[in-house]
């Protein structure tokens, strides 16, 4: 099997997991939280969204968290941004990194930021210019990748268009979402092979959702095909907004137990990151639907 | 990528599933759990043990289960035999086809079976040899393929030669078993691999569990090595008896559902298999843990 050597995970728990959980967490306990998550090894965490919160209640303290987690050295304090707006508070903030996203799916785009996919390039392009001067580095999300909710299957090309258009703005990384967890590992194989021919691997992160149960399969896939940047949520924080009690993002510790026993390097530390999920556990008052933690409470 | 046209799946939930739960199930709903899995397409059925009620209560009925089934043409109805004493309530309640058993590690067949593995080889090889006079065909499980609750790592030779000393007996097809749910996708590339230069892939099936998460990946490095025969369990039937609250066998639903959507070909239609899967669920009073049993209760 030709694997890569080494993965880079990016926790996104304290903002995908978290925006998609209906209780709120006191921000005390978010940022305790997150302080955790940066002493379990992770290299790279989303902290937070600075979406208006009127949309996303659950992340209105975003500028009070970012500014009061301890930042770690070598970890990279990500948040994401929808516009000016938003990237004002984060830079007020001072996050290490902004996140812009968008859909490639026309339907998913509209309903998600309320623009066509065409009207919403020069409001991220403003975000990255100024970013960017600022600056700070700049990682793109494209949602609905191998599936809409709406519209349901989803050109490549047009997934392939909507990447160039957002690597054209000067962004550093660009994440591919499985938004709603039905990506198969074939599709897979698939649309990364046809992606090899436009983009570099180092610059493309995968972001499964395990609604479907194929996240750690579709992982499998990336890795033989030499992707080695996937994002995660401790303990499958978060679930899916589109299948009421179904997973969402591929759960952390799962994604960093398999890594382990395949033999393929990460940073993390499974144990500490298993504390980190018991404490966010019962802040929420109810667990996690990952393996690894349900076997950890039995142990 | 390289995959089988075809999969055939073996639904084990009567036997392997109900044995690993708590709650005693009427017998009539078994009668009629069958029933329904029999017309959802499956082409095997394992429907029950005859081990010694003593060891498995749940499936003390295991004689008139067998009698009372509708049987469907084109489906082999098999079941699990210990010993001579099991053979004999097999063949009066005339299965299509008898499983025998055994693990591949020392610890775990002396504390399943009671017996050293090579005082259990004149045991079984009796078994077969009666079985296959009744004009039975044969399945042979191996346990702990993958690792063992007591002795951990399991060398791949001492598999490599269970398997051997099974298959000298004449049996037809051998199940390999991840029993505790600890295999890797690397690792079932290795055992695998080293396998293919022994064994036929027409006579192996694969036998995961989901505990760890990592079955689905599991599966999908077999198909690309070939093999093509898959033991599931409806809903993911059964928990793990090692892990409490942990998965057991790797759920018929999750699979043919990530099959189907890879494009391969299996016997089995979804909507009526989850129908069944409902139907048990309201026997046992509680939710079965796969993906596709739980999007269709909220659906």
């Amino acid at each position: 099997m030709n694997l890569p050597k080494q993965v880079q995970i990016k926790e996104v728990g304290p903002r995908d997991g978290l925006q998609n959980e209906k209780q709120l967490i006191h921000t005390e306990d978010k940022i305790n939280w997150i302080n955790q998550l940066s002493e379990s090894g992770l290299s790279y965490i989303e902290i937070t969204s600075f979406v208006h919160p009127k949309w996303i209640p659950q992340l209105k303290d975003a500028v009070e968290v970012a500014k009061s987690i301890k930042r770690k050295e070598g970890v990279t304090y990500g948040a994401l941004v929808p516009n000016m707006k938003g990237l004002e508070r984060a830079l007020e903030a001072d996050v290490d990194e902004v996140s812009i996203f968008m859909s490639a799916s026309e339907s998913h785009n509209q309903n998600n930021i309320n623009k066509s996919i065409s009207d919403t390039y020069p409001v991220l392009r403003e975000v990255v210019d100024e970013a960017k001067q600022a600056g700070k580095s700049v990682r793109g999300y494209v949602s609905t990748v191998f599936g809409c909710p709406y519209d349901g299957a989803v050109d490549e090309n047009q997934v392939i268009d909507v990447c160039h258009n957002l690597f054209d703005m000067g962004i550093d990384e660009l994440s591919l979402g499985d938004t709603i967890g039905v990506a198969n590992p074939v599709q897979v194989n698939q649309v990364l092979t046809k992606m090899e021919a436009h983009f570099s691997k180092e610059q493309l992160a995968l972001h499964f959702h395990d609604t479907r149960g194929m996240a750690l399969a579709n992982t499998l896939i990336a890795l033989q095909l030499g992707y080695h940047t996937f994002d995660s949520s401790l303990g499958g924080l978060g679930g899916c907004p589109y299948a009421k009690g179904a997973s969402g993002n591929v759960a952390t510790d799962d994604l960093v137990h398999m890594l382990q026993e395949m033999g393929i390097e990460q940073s993390i530390d499974l144990n500490k990151l298993l504390e980190a999920g018991h404490f966010i556990e019962s802040s929420l008052g109810q667990p996690l639907p990952s393996k690894q933690m349900g076997i950890s409470r039995k142990a």
